[in-house]
């Protein structure tokens, strides 16, 4: 007896390696739960439409229940033969409501079947790194409030540059976290739009009531052309291009972290339970999840290429190219995820080390371009200042000090307007607190932006929709 | 005599390799007018801080106005050695105004300064994308509505499917590009946001309102951190992402149009002015414009696929690997214009062969839904109704006919119930209107789809921010 | 008590969380036979070098063949906490040797040992798909002798340029797939380095025969140095670098037998047993193969893309990043062996319309070029020459005719030179035997091609390392 | 006057827009001596077969060199009306040669035309290459003999491991970029095949030498298959992927070096000359070539995946989307080709500071590993012997010590078989003297590899093909 549900044309059975090639079950079957909620707004729909009775209704219902329990249970057993998920459902569901079962498929195509569940899935997804951003965000506000007193050389080029608060570098990536989840929450709505009722690519004959459709599954929107309806994929290069977006701050925050934890650095201490050590060198404590994460955002960049190479140069309406995007898009989902757990979990626990920072801050000449702005305060041109103050640290090189370690004198020879309040503005704290322009480093702005954030988050819990 | 801004802490001259290796001049060039308006917003907020005199101010904004005429008249040289715009524009304003150019760079820092600018160009090409995404819709609605009753094969995996309007095919392209839209808006919108007063890093010491140069150059928000507004180039891969996304879109209209205008298809005719020929085979006309669109698809990727790589792993804050960041925003952005533009002129004047397409439409056994569904309307369980049409067309095939060219007779050996308004459920004209559910294939649909595009594109135009 | 190797310097056990972001067992459990290869042949190499007793070297082999057996058998457990397959390995040996275990990681580091699982995983894997390759040329070429005489028409721009021998554009991809095989096997050489004896970075204390273990392991170099050992892995991005090109051919292929199998084309039909239909379409048969491997060519470029953002910017020698570095290799690896399988069982199976290939040659033009140079060889310059066929073939197009159904005084229109035997000169069979060049599609020469290449697989198959 | 080589059959000219969006002018003018050098051989080889007469052949081939001075000395104006290189050249020629540079175009497409024009390109460039990685492995050798007995700590997870050499550090670059060599080496080989002759796909109808050809342009090999010769672009992706994986290596080196620069690490001082500073920090030296370099490595993976993106799906022959190959392949090299000169230039000139790297290699407990294998030669086991150390350490931890700071009393808590030998273990130079594994740090094993090297060296000079 024949299984396929198209095989009314074909004189040959399908190749066993071609099931195996073929299939999708391995991948899709985690859309179990999404493809049942569709099948039952579908089936009510049809209720609505009167193109089944309320019985027959009732009963595929309670039969889909019935297949997710079984899933949900373990119970279910996958074959390549049967393809994917939504044939898996359907063959249960016929061995619990007999031939009823093949009605459910009046007025639709797997082809709007899968884009159902693929963005059901996804806007679930969604709202669930929603919700992980705006965790990642309050434990970045934590982490930067409870240093809110600790300097730190900031740097370009990796060379020290000016002393800024700590706080203020990790409100840096606050600003980034936000961006992503603004992002986000624009890749959700733009997601959110119903394409049942779209059928195989011209739209179902059948009157259906797609709005009721749409309600009942919890969209806002439904889809305005059948064809584009089950041929669109944007939805998933727009959620990948943002969690690429999104990796690469959490990269560079990794990058920080591995540099910070090195012997050289040594600003921060991760905590013993989110490291490893060697099997071979005893004293070794390696900041693996920093690196682990940092080397997962290949992962999802990766996938984007696949997407987008995917994508490219087909044709309408559905392509069974298609079905290879569920592999890429659960790899981006799977690591986003687990990355923004894993530092969700970790960043509470690091462990500033103030005295080093501090250190680090007084040294490295970082009091050089506020000398040059205390030279032009004195009236010299910007340029000017710029270039004594640049002959000055060659000659502090050549003596082995800072620049507020040179006598008056000493930096007298540079520009005889110094004068002795020349090493309170050369100072660390008053070079950050000079810094109080909006978005400067000064510690009243870096509070400030803090509880602007601390606000903001509040509010943004029930900026998530649906969540 | 010293040209380099930073020299006085180095005691080697830069190798003229060097000069030639960290150059950007080639590139930024582009961005002078940017430069340019960024300085003289600068200029004006240094003036109301009084920083500057009025009549400094003066001097200053008048000799940057020659040097923008300078550079549009062809008349500044560029050279490697005044490594990027932002000196070439400070080498010619000392040239008018004398060491007064110097104060310009009081409390600003090419770390920012770079960033306003490419702010600025990527704010004015994105406003541009808009204009050219509203043009190309309005191309696309166009031609649906020129071929309103334009019937062809609606297509799945390359095989025919089911007849669908040639209009209906037309506005799922529509539908793509208005997403493209609205991801460029929200784009736009995300990369407002003005970061001068940043300086360096840490914030100018300098008493700027960073809100009144906001104001000046057209920026609705002004940046929160002073350390992310120097190292983040989001606005870029954001707008790299959409610009991935839609050049996606073109590609699959592309290999389309390349489809159709084969001896195989011959649905559409391209314009003789669009295409060339063979310089060996004289009876060659090649569709040039879909294959060169479809090719430039791969450059947008592989430059996104290049930012994202440039900004993994970079500690804060700016690094020069940063300054990578031009070559591929600008291929980007000359590209899609390119494809658009091009797009935009040639759709209008494709010729659709509809006695082509309308044949086409009527063989391939396109009816066997329709015939399924007759089935199940007269009893039948759909998925058997399924399996007989299945059958049907296998018989078919044998006979050489199509579905509808199948006797009463012969058709009722799959199903005893099939009745003589069979022929009229088969027909092409019927089976496109029985799509008439939201978003499917009929024409009213259709017409009532196009008459909405007309709407949204009169009230898109004001949609554009600031054009 | 500890189960970690590494836990003596710390003061918190390893966060469940941890364990699970860290752990690669769930991967790199696939590597347990090359794993156990490699301790069997370092064991070897310690009792050689009297570090392990003749005794104790057998007993550990004996019970790494055990757990090899118990791993075979599905009855090892795998747990997050052991974080990878040498732990696993180590974790059961000791239940079966006892503290004896513990010696094996004498001179060797999970460094050197990864590096040494991967080795031989990818080299037994590239071995496999030179034999997979060498299997699909042959299916090419068995192909392309079965329809030695079909004509068909050749493409550029997918417009009809000039017939050939579909045998010649089998051939064709003969040849990528040839380049395909040279490059794997080329990778294979450059990967068949053996790292044992590195140890975490610096190289071994111990004084091991490295050429011995070599040749235990079946590699025919050493590496030179042990900071570049652990911390390499061009044999991967080489191998996936080879794979993506190889992916391209195939989905050029695809791309084709998509086209061919279009209503539109009907080139070639594709075995029903490779097929599937529609659910909801009864007529449908499509051509999932090629569409699917189409599809995958983006798993195995994204995969790439991967594998160089991984490893770039890493600095010596080995970071934890490294470990990503499998599931992007093996999934290129599983892709590309899957899609060689599939359609080296396919082809054999495809079914060409030599009457459909045979008409399409001989219209659309494709003589043109050839009646061009029957014009040269009367006496006419090329360049004018193309320019009268260009006039001729526009009005043969006003005509709905062809050229070679164009009388003679109608040609003689266009040049007056042309005499009766221009019909012969454009004739399908006389343009295909006028490719007579070496490479050209003239049936002597693609015949020799294929004599040429049966040829040559024979000996390619002693040509793979190892095989 | 039509200027179109192939206008016969066309009703409207060509749309101004579109001839400049199809015009490669801009780009393939860089290969107008390939281009002359691949018509003078076609010239001579259809003047072989008696195609053109000797004079004929003398006149075009005094012609085309004539062309080739014009285009030197800058005198050739380039129009996009003219397309590309072949028909500027063609341009010319008929001005000095009048029609008779219409018969160059005889058994020549302009698909073939390309073809040979980009491998010749190709081939110069690769050559080109392999000179320059020879010097740059050459530098590397130097400065790690300069250094050879310079320690420092080696590193895994940026954690300090085990002490290394210096030289040994840069030998395992010398490695990686001899594996460069290698692969680019064999790029060139595989890229080293004739395609004239080849046509616009099916081959010439001319009776043409074609090896004659191919020896009179260098090329060692003639292609086999007229349709893969005219489609193929494999050279470009292995040369591609070759680049992406070099520059990978690069990024690795830019990555250590901008670490090494800072002021935490402070092992080597770059040259001031390869340096530049900041416009508003003073005190400020960046790292700015390595930088840069880092920041080139996205360029070449992003034009990779350009190229791969590219030739996805097209099918055979010639699309004109492979038009776009040039942009990105002429990117990949001169950006390749710049990354290596300057890194060549500069990498004679580090100074590397022994001091602070050899106090870098005493600190951090680098000898725990040795400790480890002290107390196993004193017959503990490796396991137990590691756990013990992993105690020490944090015992030395809470003292602030290093563990050859640890009186013997103190070490013989954690293993009473310590002896006062154990310091000379643990000191850094007999650490590094006992890796005298091949392969390893030791001095001795480094001073033979620098040797090798540097007789490789010497005879890769000859094994650059051509060079």
């Amino acid at each position: 007896m024949s299984l396929k549900p198209w095989d009314g044309r074909f004189s040959e059975p399908t190749d066993k390696a071609v099931e195996s090639f073929t299939a999708s079950i391995d991948v899709d079957r985690r859309l179990y739960n999404y493809d049942i909620d569709g099948s039952i707004a579908h089936c009510r729909t049809l209720a609505r439409a009167k193109i089944l009775t309320r019985q027959e209704a009732v009963d595929l219902e309670e039969g889909l229940e019935k297949v997710r329990q079984e899933i949900a249970r373990g119970e279910m057993a996958f074959y390549d033969r049967l393809e994917d998920i939504h044939m898996h459902v359907e063959d249960r569901l016929s061995a619990h409501v007999g031939d009823l079962a093949r009605k459910l498929h009046t007025g639709r195509s797997r082809n709007d079947q899968i884009a159902v569940d693929e963005r059901l899935y996804l806007k679930a997804e969604t709202r669930g790194v929603l919700v992980q951003l705006k965790d990642f965000r309050t434990a970045l506000v934590d982490l930067a409030e409870a240093n809110i007193h600790v300097v730190m050389p900031g740097y370009t080029h990796l060379q020290r540059a000016q002393p800024v608060l700590f706080a203020h570098h990790m409100m840096a990536y606050y600003e980034m976290v936000s961006r992503d989840f603004d992002r986000f929450a624009a890749a959700l709505d733009r997601m959110d739009v119903m394409p049942l009722g779209s059928a195989a690519l011209a739209g179902t004959t059948y009157d259906l009531d797609r709005a009721y459709t749409a309600g009942l599954l919890g969209f806002s929107k439904i889809s305005e052309n059948s064809m584009d309806a089950v041929s669109d994929r944007d939805f998933m290069l727009e959620f990948a291009a943002a969690a690429s977006i999104c990796m690469t701050h959490l990269s560079r925050l990794s990058e920080e972290l591995v540099l910070w934890s090195s012997a050289e650095f040594r600003f921060v201490e991760l905590p013993d339970a989110f490291c490893t050590g060697s099997s071979i060198m005893p004293q070794k404590k390696n900041p693996d999840i920093p690196e682990l994460v940092r080397g997962r955002t290949g992962r999802v960049t990766g996938n984007l290429v696949n997407l987008l190479t995917l994508m490219k140069s087909l044709p309408l309406a559905y392509n069974r190219d298609m079905q290879e995007d569920k592999v890429p898009l659960m790899e981006i989902v799977d690591t986003l995820k687990a990355c923004l757990d894993i530092y969700s979990r970790m960043i509470p626990n690091i462990r500033v080390n103030p005295e080093v920072t501090e250190k680090a801050a007084n040294s490295g000449f970082q009091n050089a371009t506020d000398l040059a702005d205390y030279m032009v305060a004195k009236g010299m041109a910007f340029r000017q200042a710029h270039a004594c103050v640049g002959r000055a640290v060659a000659y502090a090189l050549d003596c082995g000090k800072e620049l507020h370690e040179l006598s008056l004198q000493e930096l007298q020879q540079f520009d005889p307007g110094i004068e002795e309040d020349v090493y309170e503005a050369m100072s660390v704290a008053r070079m950050i607190d000079r810094r109080k322009v909006y978005g400067g480093t000064a510690g009243a702005n870096v509070s400030a932006a803090i509880a602007r954030a601390r606000k903001h988050l509040v509010n943004s819990a029930s900026e998530i929709p649906g969540a």
